[in-house]
């Protein structure tokens, strides 16, 4: 009798073939096979907006190593010592017999796996909204390389014009682009008031979406898909509101873990979809381990009270060695994800990770927030690029709780920073001082992030009375009379404005003898392009008695509404 | 009697306005001097080598905010609201009267500023080393605006062709870039036998020094200048071993501390130079505060046992908060420095966060390191290029001492989580587990610095018997019977090799059948590209029994030394 080791692997993505390779490191007997539902096995869905771009000619490359070996499943039996089954399907798991029943989906054979250890990676499907039309032809999902090579061929031998994307997230933004990289016209519904709604809070969305405008995106938010329709073929998006011509249409509004085999054997399971794991991704049955976007997972701090769901092939790689590492003996527990998510849209960055200041409120953390513009880089550098960085941090102790970046500039890194500072429970007053590598080429001495955080340490102290744009807007909706102090040169002042009749320009540098002019009966919200001399404007006005003045955080840069340029 | 608290600052760039300029926000009511002996303020000193590029054509731009605003006395005057005495040098300080001594340059007149907090910002000046020839002409060191502009200067009017730069630190490497964008000749002298001594191990050295040749720069390591030479104008280096000819020098071999003001004032200094401080950038006097390039910090560990000495612009910025801070009652103690360093020469990256291994070794750590080599990005990614990762860290509590990065690759953004990892004490085991940004713009959906984390880790445990490459060629020469195996595929073997006989090629997929071809009583080190697939036949061979094996860490991406193109 046989007696290695035997470990199934369900689901041929990220979170399997990472799991199934480490182990077979690991436990070099150890006897594994991996079935996969689809005809191919580990390949890089995140590729595929990329493939729709035309940045690279062959669907192909997303399912080889970096030096052009085809992840086959000769591959992996070769390479990595372990059986793959394709077009194989999952059907049940008898956790008492440790058996999984498996189907061939060509010739319908099924046969049964024994295991000593079943990891699920199955993986998450695109969601399917309930609505009519979405069996239509050139109605796409982005998910499997089919995916993306059907919609590139379509494009190109019917020559598809315009497409209506649902949906304004990571998949929905990443398509976007690429299709109007393709020539397409290119139009996204989203249900929200606002793009990525899971991902930025709406100042931050708001900057990002004007961006996407500049690019030819039309946005169309708030607005709830009913229908798409055509005869055959898809011919229209209609939404509550309107009716949007469409022969490329393309849902994206989130994917759903696939947790129904789990569910059927019984393991714990998330209320609102996924499997449940514990720090060694064991599921409630310690034989069965599952991974990747079929699992919530836990926050990394346990501030929230509650799972996440942030499906992402980091994350599922993670997972992979997690389980291999356990089933091995060798303990490191998963230490829970920071919600960090990015993307890059037309040359232009948008992220976060931990909590967005919205999650924050829901969850009635008592937190304070910053939002900060600038170069990313010294201004005389080739290159430099402005970044918009949100901060958010508790009052009490001052401990970073999240970041998101947008903006061209490399706002990358700065989330990067975020994460590990979130990861390992940092205080601003000690994000402050990470000795962050600093060259022309890369940051200006002072890195985005730690200006930012010294910002919000200013607000913490009681320093800087500063308010975000949502509430300067806020204030001058609702408030009459009030002052909006205007610091820059007058060359600066010349080329763009507030568009707003309560504007009164002196600048930075004339207000220490100018002062006097403004009233101290009104609230004053000081601004610059970015805000710093705002924040100096207001300390200026404070120090001769001012208490009603504030400055609108990140400045001209960092607006989300509408500027006035003069002369036109 | 004015009962303002009075403040002089002696040192105009970077810590001294940092300092003075948030005070002044702290305390609208202090009364602060800051007095500079050249005639300029406030300027990006680290933009020089750009200028001298070509990158921008008025070097004005390093004393400009960045909407253009020129920092002169004035700008602080009315800006900031302190007053700035330029050519101005502070002779001496009376720390029982509590006033220092000034002289202004230009016309000779002193006079006396008593303080109640002073604050020395003296900043640093190139090291003159002790060799003959330093005063002829076109021979310059890299500090001042007018080094910078007279080296241009001189260039095009003299049309100068051959420089030797002596010393190949930051300084040296950025400049050779800049001159060889101009068309000139340049070989660049250091004493010691790699490039960046103080900032990467030899391997790293070696791999950056190999960009550094293929882009035209000339290399003389291990000699020592003994003279330079000429008549009026410099002629020619004379190194310990031959003579080069040169119309154009620059000294870069490190700065000094300007600590003669501190020292004579009997304030606590480092035998090696520089100011001692606390963790509030006090000196030995509570009334005397120093920050900037004068000061020697604390490594952000006290594993070290002794003062760093590693000047830059952002820590200067930094002790000028903290400075600010404490004047004004906020604390918030400085944490030390990394030594984290980077450049950016011919588009390749260079630096390093924390110790390097030697710094490591001769501090007696017990430590591992690691050398990772691979694509920042998907391969399938425009733009995506590669990158090495080395790691150090302690054996026992698996704590990362330190990482250095080198490549065309994003290493920068790796290295500022490896500084936040070492500032916030992280081991590898929480490093791994960062949720860093992913998206394929951004990295692969495993990191670099986690990948190159989960080596290590596998290291540690036991599991990688990886080796260095300097240890690899070390064994190449004093073993002869060893087997060098080469597990890339055929086309890769085509195209690249180690040049050595002993080598064996036998592709990883053919390993598991093939593995009886290789003798079990020779060593044997297995590589490939990266060596992912050399520790996978490391692997695969432990399985079979052989226990002499073990990969070349980076694969020949990471190999500093010669390869074979067959047919050549």
């Amino acid at each position: 009798m046989d007696s290695r080791l035997k470990v199934v692997v369900i689901g041929g993505v990220a979170c399997g073939p990472k799991a199934a390779s480490r182990l077979k490191r690991l436990l070099p007997d150890a006897d594994i096979t991996m079935v996969e539902r689809e005809d191919v096995v580990s390949y890089g869905a995140c590729g595929l907006p990329y493939y729709v771009e035309g940045m690279f000619p062959d669907v192909r490359m997303l399912t080889e190593t970096p030096v052009g070996v085809s992840r086959t499943p000769v591959f992996f039996e070769k390479a990595k010592g372990f059986r793959v089954l394709v077009r194989t399907e999952a059907v049940s798991i008898d956790r008492e017999a440790r058996t999984v029943k498996v189907r061939n989906l060509d010739n319908g054979k099924e046969d049964e796996l024994a295991y000593d250890k079943l990891i699920i990676a199955t993986g998450a499907s695109p969601f399917r909204p309930p609505i009519p039309g979405l069996e239509l032809d050139n109605v796409w999902f982005m998910k499997r390389l089919e995916d993306a090579t059907g919609m590139v061929d379509n494009i190109e031998a019917q020559g598809l014009r315009r497409a209506v994307l649902v949906g304004a997230g990571l998949i929905g933004l990443e398509v976007a682009e690429a299709l109007r990289v393709r020539g397409l016209d290119v139009t996204i519904v989203e249900m929200f008031d606002q793009i990525m709604p899971q991902v930025l809070d709406r100042e931050m969305a708001a900057l990002a979406a004007k961006h996407l405008e500049s690019n030819g995106i039309r946005l169309v938010l708030g607005e709830r898909v009913t229908a798409v329709e055509g005869n055959g073929k898809v011919e229209a998006v209609r939404t509550n509101q309107q009716v949007l011509p469409a022969d490329l249409v393309l849902v994206a509004v989130g994917v759903r873990p696939n947790d129904r085999l789990a569910r059927e054997a019984g393991l714990d399971c998330d209320p609102r979809g996924g499997i449940r794991i514990n720090a060694y991704c064991q599921t409630s049955d310690p034989h069965i381990y599952a991974g990747g976007d079929c699992v919530v997972n836990d926050y990394v701090h346990p501030i929230t009270g509650a799972t996440i769901y942030v499906p992402l092939g980091s994350t599922a790689n993670k997972h992979g060695r997690v389980i291999a590492n356990h089933i091995a003996g060798l303990t490191s527990p998963f230490l829970g994800v920071s919600g960090t998510s990015i993307c890059k849209v037309f040359g232009y960055t948008m992220g976060r990770t931990g909590l967005t200041e919205k999650q924050a409120r829901e969850l009635n953390l008592d937190c304070e927030t910053v939002l900060w513009s600038g170069p990313d880089r010294p201004h005389y550098m080739e290159g430099s690029q402005p970044i918009v960085i949100k901060l958010i941090a508790s009052k009490r102790y001052r401990r970073l709780l999240g970041a998101q970046v947008v903006g061209l500039g490399d706002g990358a890194k700065r989330l990067d920073v975020a994460a590990s500072a979130i990861l390992f429970e940092a205080t601003l007053d000690h994000l402050e001082y990470v000795d962050l590598a600093y060259a022309p080429p890369f940051s200006p001495p002072i890195d985005p992030i730690v200006t930012a955080a010294h910002v919000l340490l200013n607000k913490l102290n009681g320093l800087a009375n500063g308010i975000s744009p949502l509430e300067a807007r806020k204030r001058m909706e609702e408030q009459k009379d009030l002052i909006l102090l205007d610091v820059r040169t007058p060359q600066e002042f010349e080329a763009v404005r507030l568009p707003d009749e309560r504007v009164v320009h002196i600048p930075l540098g004339a207000l220490r003898e100018r002062w006097q002019e403004l009233p101290k009966d009104k609230d004053i919200l000081a601004f610059c392009k970015v805000s710093m001399r705002g924040y100096e404007a207001q300390r200026i006005l404070n120090a001769h008695g001012y208490d009603r003045v504030c400055f609108i955080e990140g400045g001209l840069l960092a607006w989300p509404f509408e500027l006035w340029t003069p002369g036109t």
